[in-house]
Formats: C-alpha cells, structure tokens, sequence
C-alpha cells in the first residue's frame, strides 16, 4: 500500500513532492529543498565545482577527475570497449586486468573521447522564431537546420577550442547549446580483473547486495602530455555515512516520464518486446558461439554481459509498464492537465491538440517501426562492418550539401566525432562479424517478412548467412587506411568502389533515405510539435520548479545514503569484504581473480564495498562521481538495484536505489590488492 | 472498422453468431445452423462416420484413416520425432525423406500411440456428487480421486481393451470419460523431405499464400501386423471447390475463450513473456550450435522448427492480449455475466463470488510462478535424462499408493503410457543434452536468483554448465535397460542407485512435491471451483448451445474454403505449383528437394497446392482431416493464417483462417514426384 500512495503523488512529473526525486540540470538545482529537509547548503560554488569535475564519456558514460593531471575515475564497464580493442588473442586484459606502472605505459583507447561541460546558452526564443508558424514537417526541418546554424555559430565564436551541442529539454519545452570542453587523447590508466569488476556477472546484475568492484581509472591527455584539470574531487577514505546525503553529479542518458500515454503504450506493445525477442535470441547464439573458440568467447566475453545488462532493464521496464494501475495513472494524470487546458480558451487554443498530434505520431509509427527499425535504423545491418559503410556512404553525400541542410548527425559540428569513430584502429573479429550480421538479416526476414520489397532488395537469392558470409569476407572496410582513403574520396571514389559492403549500402540508401523523410515528416515532426506544446502547458498550469528528463546532458541529484524494505526486511544500505569471500563459488560468475584470492588475509573484513542511496539515477550515469556535502568523494555509481528501472516511468523513494562502489573498498584494493602506490598517491585522500 | 464489429459480437463465447466459429463436441454439433448457412445436412450417420476416421496422435497431433489396413494421413511435423528418432549420422530421413517401398520395410516409430475415440459417458453428477460441500483444497483432491476411480472402473469394465480417460469440458461445467482405443505400435510409411515438407520454414509459418507439402503417412499395427480400420476417407483426387463447405474433425489442443480477465493478464504479463525470453534465447543457443557440426545440425534442425513455431504462436497471442479494445471487451462480457448473476439472488448465492475465486488464485500463482515453472514444473531440467529420472522417482514411489491417492500422472490407467515413454528406445544426444540442461538451470539461476534455496540445493557451488556436463556424462539414464531395471527395482533400488540424475531427481523431490503441493491447495482448487461456479452461470444465463474450450478432445468444426481480405486486397484461396517453383532460391528454407528439381517439367503448374478455410481450429489439429459434406476427404489442416493466432481468445471470422493441404497436390507428388503407386493404390480416390 505504501507503495501506491507515493506512486499516487509522484507519477506525474511536474508535481515533484518530498521525495529525492529529479535529475536537475545544475542551473536548476533546488538547493532549498535539500536544505529543507538534509539542512545542508548547496550553493553555486559546490555546484560549479561539481561540474566542471564531472566529466562525460562519449561512448555513454560519466566521469570524474581524480587529480589535476587528467586522471579520470569511471566504471569499469565504461571501458570494457577500450579493453576489448587493445586487447588480443595473446593478451586478455578484460581477463587479466590491466595497471600502467606508469605514464609511459598508459594505453590509448581507439575511439574513446572525453568532454567537460564549461557553459550553456539558452536559445528557446531562436528555435521558437524559426518555426513559429510553420506546419510540422516544415517546421521540423526548420529546427534542425536553426540548430545546425546556432552550433556552427557556437564553435566559431570559441575559436574551435569548444564543442557546441544543441540540448533538448523538457520534451521541447526549452532548448540550449551546451558547450564543452572535449579531450580526444583518451588512455587506459588502470582497470582490475572483470571476474572483481563484475563480480556476480548478470545473476547479480541490478541485485543488490552486491560485491563489484565496478572501476576503472582513465586519463586525459592534451598535445601528448597528461591534460592539467585543477578541478578535482579529493576522496574520502572511510566513504559515506549511513544516512549521510549524497549528491550524483553526472549525464543519465534518457528517461521517459514526461511520454504520453501514447506514447508509453507503444514502447510497451511495439518496440520493447522486439527488443526483447532479438536481443534474447542474440544472447543465445553468443553463448552458444562463445564456447566454439577462446578467440570467440573473447570476442564476447563483455558484450554478452552489455547485452544481458539491456534485457534486464527492458524487461523491468516492459513489467512497470504492465502495470495496469500505473497506467492508469499516468492516463489520469494527462486527463486533468487536458482539462485544465480545454477549460481555458487561450491555453486550449495554443495547446489543445497537441495530444491528439502525437497520438498520430504513434500511430504513423506503428505502421513503419519494422521497415524503420531495419533498414534505416540499421537493425538489419548488425556489426561494425555496415555501419563503417554507411557512415562512408551518408558522410560523403552529405558533406556535398550546404551545413544546414545536411542530417545532424554530419554536420561540421558533428563530423570530427564521426571521423574519428571511422578512422579508430578498433579490431574487427570477421567471425564476429559474420555472426552478427548473419544474426540481424535473419531477423529483418523474419519481421519484414520473405515478400518485403526490403529483404528482396538485400537479400535477393540469397540467405542471411551466405550474404554475410560472402561479404564479410570480402570487405575491406576492417582496415583504417581503406575507410580513410574512401572518405576522403567522397561521393566518386565511394561510388566507384567495389567493397561489397559499400555496395550494399549504395543499394539500400534509396530505401531507406525514404524511410527515414517518412519517419521525419509523419512521426518526428508531429511528435516535437506536441511535445512542444504539451511542456509549455505544463510550464503555464505547474509553473518550472521541475526537471526535464534525462537527454544525456549534466544533471545533479541528491538523496542519502539508505537500504529500504524487502519482503518485510530492511536491506543494510552497506555490504562488507567477508561477504564478498563467503559467496564464491570457483565458477565464474562468482569466481575471483587470483588477486583477490591471494590477499584475502590481507584485507579487511569489514570495509564497506558496495553501497545503496535514495538517489534519482539512470543509464548513462554509469561512472558518476557519489559526492558528499562538503564537496569530497564517497563513491561511485555503477548500478542500481532492481526497483530502480521503473525509474525510466517514475520515481519511488521506497524502492527506486543507487548502487555505487565505496571509496573505501577502492582505496584499500589499490593499496593492499594492486599494489598500486602511484595511483593512491597521485589522488588527494582525506582520513 | 469491419474486424472491430465481428469481433464485439464474437467476443463473448455463449454468444455464437452466425460465423463459422466453433470447436464443438461430436454430441452437440449445430447441424441446424450449418444447414442454415451452407444448405448441406450433417447428420449422425456422418458425424459418427467421421469420428471413427479421425485419430488422435498422443505426441498431440490429430490424424486420420486413409485406408482399411490402418493406413494414417497425419501432418509430417506430426512425425519428426520419430523421424529424428529413426535416423542417424549416416542416415538424416528428415533430409532424405522415407518411403517404404513394401509393408515390411516400415519402422516402427519408438514411443508414439494413435487413439479412436469409440464411446463417451457423461460423469459430470458423480463429480458434483464427490465434492458436493468440500472446501475447494479438498474438492480438488476429491475430484481427482473420483475420476482415477471412474477410469480404473472404466477400464475394467472393457476388459483392458480401451483407454479410458477423463475429460473436462466447459472449464469444469462438465465431465467426461472418453474411451478410446489405442495403438501401441506405429510405424512410417512415408514422409516427404523436410525442405519441401516444411518449404518456406520459420518465415512461411502462419502465412499463407503457403507452398508446403506438410504431410506424412504411418500405419497402425496390431500384433505385429497392420490394424483392420474399416472406418477411413475416401480422398477426392481435385481436392475442394472455392466457397465449398468443408468440416475439420480433429483434436484441438487448447483455447483460453472462457478465461476470465484476470487469467488473460496473468499470461499477459507473465507467463507469454517469459517463455517467449527463454525460447527466443535457446532458440539463439541452438541456431549458433547447429553450426559447429553436422551431427548437431541434424539433431536440432525439427526441433528448432518446433520452437520458431512456438515463439510466433506466443508473440502473436500477446500481442492479441494487448490489444487495449479486446481487453475492454473481455472485461465488459465477464461484468455483464457478473451483473446478471448479482442481481437473481439464487445466482449470486451460488456464483456470485466465483470471479473472486479466480482472481484469488491469480494472485497466489503469481506469487510462486517462477519458482512452481522452475522446479516442479520442469523448465530448470531441460533434455530428456532428467525427464526419466523424474519419472522413476515419482512413478517408483506413486506406485506404493492406493491408486485413488496417487498423482494423477502416475494412476493405473496412466501407467501404461507412462511406461510406454520410458522404455522407449529413443536415441539420447549426449551433447545435446547437455546444452539443453546448461540452458534450463542458467535460466532457472536467472529468474529465481543466485540466492534462492532452490538454486542453492541444485547447483551447490557448481555453474549451471559445470554442472550439466558432469550430470549427463556420468548418468546412464541413456540406456533403457538402465531405466527399465530401476523401474521395475521400485522405490529401494531408485534411492539405492548411484545415477546422478536420480540422485539429483531424488534431492529436489521435496521441494518440487512442496511446490506442488501449494500450487494445487492455492492456484488449481479455488481457480477449478470458480470455473465450475462460472460454467454453471453460463449454461443458467445463455443455455447450452454453444462450445467447449479446447482440451485435446474430439471436436468438428464447419466452415467454408475461402480468402480474406489483406491490406485491401482479397487473398485466393488456393496456391498452385508453378508460384512454388518462382519462390524457390536454393537456400534453405526456400531451398526445394533434388526430387522436386527432377520432376518440374512433370508436374501440372495449376496444380492446387495449400488453400485456406473459414474453419476454426488450433494447435493439436495439425494432421486433421478437411472433409467435404460427401464425407470425401478434400485436405489436410496444417496450419492457420496469422491471424488464426488471436482465435486462442477468439474468433474472428474475417480474417481467422485454416490452412490445409489439397490432396490434389499429394496425390500429384506421390504419383508424379516419388513413384509411391503402392501408396495410391492403398486410397480409395474419388474422380
């Protein structure tokens, strides 16, 4: 009962109640609030600090720095495709674990770029003039191009030492540019051995309590030296206290509580249990695959815990979303804000609509989420090998279009992270590969079915794993220098090209460029549209002591160190070293390195490893700094427990938890496990 | 707009309409109403005639004579386990087909039975009688008692001759004892390749048009020679008209159309979705593991199929289920029944709260769903050796009861089945079964946890794979000398015997007996009493004139050879040979037999080859039998179209469709493609 009632108050967004509840931009943060009921002052000062010490990793994931010569501290799962690319059939860092004794040794990961964010612009008003008036497919193209121009604008006003990303918050109800700083020179400092890091592997996954020591130390570097970044956290030794607030600073990816009911329902129907069945099935013919080889279980070893890691959530998220008594509601909710609307002839007529607009959108959508999904969302297309080939294909033919009318995602603001993503010497496994893609055009069969015009085009006589097969194998693209050489020749050279992957692209371009306008013009244009206006409705009836959902841009939340109620029993918000040697098994996934086994006397039985908190979090804050009241580490975000991914919906403060590492366990690991003296002494610890 | 109409008149079961819907009991069969619409007479001469034709396969598949020496047409995905069962690394009959050239060559298929339905005696007062006043927990033990004692008598009574077994109709409004007589000995007499039986594999399944020669031939032997049948179809060499009215009669195996709203949430939310994650992932295991050799290509090829089937079947029920307007609808039918028993205060004292029964039950099996699926109900011990040691344990010790108190599996009528199954000499894939055990006890470590006392006792300190592959090495369960000398040792020699199966079906029994034990008392007793309560108010309110859900039980169903219209445009009715050989792309699944490549240019292009019927049948009448008002056999049901899926809830007769195979099309082939003349010349063919 408990339960309902607080889901009663806080379902709906905008009404944000006593709980530890929002992920708040920094220039929103209700300090007052937490003063209220933490009696603690959050000012602007801890707020900058905070954040310009909060780092975002481009491949999905937050960080922190750790000293002011670039050390940044992160999960050990944000760098599992760093380790997997430098590692080999020879060495297996993933397995081994990996410690630079010292700078010289530390390892540059292909692809891996860190920013900071320094300023943000709000542009509401501009995005606002260059659509107001428009109708929505016009107005969506409008959008885009106006945010095209504002970036450009951005990064040559800082003199190109500043990246400048448009920011959608609110659901469209304000937009800004967001302006970082971005390290491209990004090596491996430090990561322990993946039986630690994941300890429990998916069985304990989103499980709490937990033993993983989820860490891994990056470093920037600039001009080939170790970046200087004077903003740092210092650590705390011993960690939190029990019931000590917490604040997370960090970018949650995305989160889904402002969605129409629509909209929710077509996640729940459509493309969630899709998901669920490719993934599942995926699953399966990795694990199957892996025992084939040591080479193949290598290759997978860390993708197949990525992919269980996503079938977790979207199943927890596809159970919150079966229940009825949410649903209903978040319906009652979008109701009473509906009729506050219509009840108000100015607010109806500039509002009215806007559910029934996106409510088409959906509908548009469902009747393409297949064609869109596999042939322009690339679901078709699985491994690295296609999407090199139709990165080539789309960048050059964009390239030749004036800035503004090209896809965002090839804009000159946007093409130095693609060329560096194509021209990072990352590995490419050909069996991998094989099996991937053989894997996502078999499915693209089974979904478009055999008749689709689609799987004709792609297909043709052949099968899934013939076409793959052959052109896996004779493709080039695993080679740097060919992408490169392709890129630089532009629309000729890649039109001349006889690699068989770029052909195919060439060949389903048409198809699926048509796909996507449909996709922009029927279901993107209207859904901005609503969604503009449904938060601009809510901005009039409740006012903006609010926070918008998670868009992968800096946040902050607070809450406090805390278990909660299971089944009756109250979970310790701490978990201990003895615990963590009572429940090996020898098996993996509850097997320890011999590192661990070796100093088992050592170690302290009772230091706090892991940690749960009543903080507001989300995917993408994997690797967010856990920062006390006086501005000093105490932990780091790495997971949540299993109540936590209703969280994408709503937030309770019953169940809904954070799962970090301690600091405590981090320091004495580095000390008594790795003997890693060089690291403990680059970072500042407080007793 | 059409299909929400049919469908809100539909909806309701009691309230047949005018469509040809309906699974109805050969002793209640609407011949007014089929007269009525397709001015033909079906009377009792006819019913009975077609009655002791049609034949029940207890792998669950339907069948039917085809001759007087006990010739039986069945689907060939009705006969791929003793296909799979009659082949061999050197020999793969599901590749290469199978024809005996003469009677003597026929195999006899290890383990399968053919049953004929010959009597039927309505028990529905002794039942009432035996749990008249009885708290549900001891109802349900009553009941089960009371039909064990009406078999056993049963059985005696025909002097061992028949098999009698009870059966429920109307959830519970009535029960039966249906007599069968039964065949032990069943052998293949023929079955066409797989590529061209199965043509157009996973991605054809549930679609139509269709090109698939899904048919087989077995003979039922009596004392070692073949069994006098002088019940049999003639076979029409034209197969059907389009529009012509044509009868399914067969073994249905399940529908859910009675169900109350809270049992359809129940497999909503729980039960589709997790069987569809388990089978999409095995299914992903197995596809990768075909891969690794032939021998294991040929040991899962049939069994992938069956999966994929499986999985389409769940997907497309869920999707039924959510399906917001049926729901509304279920839900409305289920208040207007509720309404109307409320308000006659003899009803409501009799059934007013059976509703809540259910929905009583639907909470307690929520609450022990995983671990009731996992242990007792066997999904954590996939493969065949455990399936055996389970059946010794149990069986061994069952065995010691008075009949009346055993396990209804285990009952003295269920012996001679039991047993059948057991001494079975079927081959056993050592590897196989351990990828299948690694799967089921990895799932069952996911879904119950790493802490569950369940996993605890199963696994110890070993990983699901650790421990599959020292199960199945050391077990000798694979010998039916083994099983048989255990059998037969009883109880001492079971827990005397050193297998580790045994020994691991011995140290689970408790829990799994528990397990049942409280699923009975809390799920099965109250859910049994309420569906009893609810049939009773059905026939009181709507009288009887309507239909039994499914239960693999003898039913007859009437309908009309016809299309359907698809996105705007009408389906025909019938696919010819020629489309067969355009859709060919020599990659399997549209890959076509060497012998179908030799015989193109002899084959009639405008041959009729699948069709399609407003008939409605499910699951379980694969290998029925469609016959014409003459009582002439026109085809063989196979299939349904995808939208035959959603008829598990209900019948939608605009777009609901059987699909068959034309026995035009199987006499061509046998004839034209493979020479069976001795084969032809068994039919009675009619011009």
């Amino acid at each position: 009962m408990k339960k309902l009632i607080l889901f009663l108050a806080s379902a709906c967004l905008p009404l944000v109640t006593n709980a530890d509840e929002g992920m708040w931009t920094v220039d929103n943060f209700p300090s007052d609030v937490v003063a209220d009921k933490y009696d603690v002052k959050i000012g602007d000062r801890w707020l900058e600090a905070t954040r310009l010490a909060t780092t975002r990793l481009e491949n999905g994931c937050t960080g922190s720095f750790a000293s002011e010569d670039g050390l940044v501290l992160t999960n050990n799962h944000c760098t599992w495709g760093c380790i997997r690319n430098l590692s080999s059939a020879e060495h297996n860092l993933s397995d081994e674990g990996f410690m630079a004794a010292s700078r010289d040794e530390e390892l540059q990961c292909p692809s891996q770029q860190i920013s900071v964010l320094v300023d943000m612009d709000d542009v509401t008003g501009k995005i606002a003039s260059a659509t107001s008036g428009l109708p929505d497919a016009e107005a969506n193209e409008a959008r885009k191009a106006e945010l095209t121009k504002l970036e450009s604008a951005c990064e040559a006003a800082a003199d190109g030492k500043l990246r400048c990303e448009a920011v959608t918050l609110y659901n469209g109800g304000q937009y800004f540019l967001y302006k970082y700083k971005r390290f491209d020179d990004v090596r491996l400092v430090f990561a322990p051995e993946l039986d630690i890091a994941a300890f429990g592997g998916d069985p304990d996954n989103f499980n709490f309590p937990r033993w993983s020591l989820d860490f891994s130390f990056l470093r920037v570097y600039e001009n080939g030296k170790p970046a200087t970044t004077p903003n740092f956290f210092k650590w705390r030794e011993g960690g939190p206290s029990a019931g000590e607030p917490v604040f997370i600073s960090g970018h949650p990816g995305s989160t889904d509580r402002s969605l129409t009911v629509s909209q929710l329902k077509l996640q729940r129907d459509v493309s969630i249990p899709l998901y669920l069945y490719r993934q599942s099935e995926f699953r399966g013919r990795l694990l199957a695959w892996q025992d084939t080889s040591d080479e193949a279980a290598r290759e997978v070893q860390q993708r197949i815990l990525g992919i269980e890691n996503g079938i977790k959530v979207r199943r927890n998220q596809l159970k919150a979303l079966q229940n009825d008594d949410m649903m209903a509601q978040k319906l009652a909710d979008e109701n009473a804000l509906r009729e506050t609307v219509m009840n108000d002839d100015q607010m109806n007529a500039a509002y009215g609509n806007a559910w029934d607009i996106i409510d088409g959108a959906m509908t548009s959508y469902r009747n393409m989420y297949e064609d869109y999904l596999f042939i322009e969302n690339g679901a078709a297309f699985g491994g690295s090998l296609f999407t090199y080939a139709r990165t080539i294909v789309r960048g050059t033919a964009e390239r030749e279009k004036p800035n503004e009318e090209r896809m965002r995602l090839y804009t000159d603001a946007a093409l130095p992270q693609r060329e560096q993503r194509l021209f990072a010497a990352q590995p490419v496994s050909k069996d991998y590969e094989i099996l991937s893609l053989t894997f996502s055009l078999d499915k693209m069969r089974e979904w478009l079915g055999p008749d689709s015009k689609y799987v004709h085009n792609i297909l043709g006589n052949d099968s899934p794993s013939s076409l793959a097969s052959r052109l896996v194998a004779e493709s080039k693209l695993d080679d740097p220098e060919t992408r490169k050489a392709l890129w630089n020749g532009g629309v000729k050279a890649v039109e001349a090209s006889n690699d068989p992957m770029i052909q195919l692209a060439l060949r389903i371009d048409p198809d699926a460029r048509a796909l996507r306008k449909r996709y922009e013009d029927e279901v993107e244009a209207p859904r901005t549209r609503g969604e503009e206006m449904i938060a601009d409705a809510r901005f009039a009836v409740h006012g903006t002591d609010t926070y918008p959902d998670a868009t992968f841009t800096l946040r902050v939340t607070y809450g406090s160190v805390k278990g909660w109620e299971e089944k009756g029993e109250m979970v310790d918000p701490f978990t201990r070293t003895s615990r963590l040697f009572e429940r090996t098994t020898g098996e993996r996934p509850f097997m320890l390195p011999a590192s661990w086994i070796a100093a088992r006397e050592s170690l302290n039985p009772d230091t706090h490893f892991n940690f749960s908190a009543t903080t507001d979090i989300t995917g993408g804050n994997s690797g967010s700094p856990i920062v006390a009241a006086d501005g000093t580490l105490v932990g780091l975000a790495f997971d949540g427990n299993i109540h936590s991914i209703a969280g994408d919906y709503w937030f309770d403060e019953s169940t809904n938890r954070t799962v970090g590492v301690n600091t405590a366990i981090i320091l004495e690991a580095l000390d008594t496990v790795y003997g890693a003296d060089h690291l403990v002494d680059e970072l500042t610890v407080i007793k």
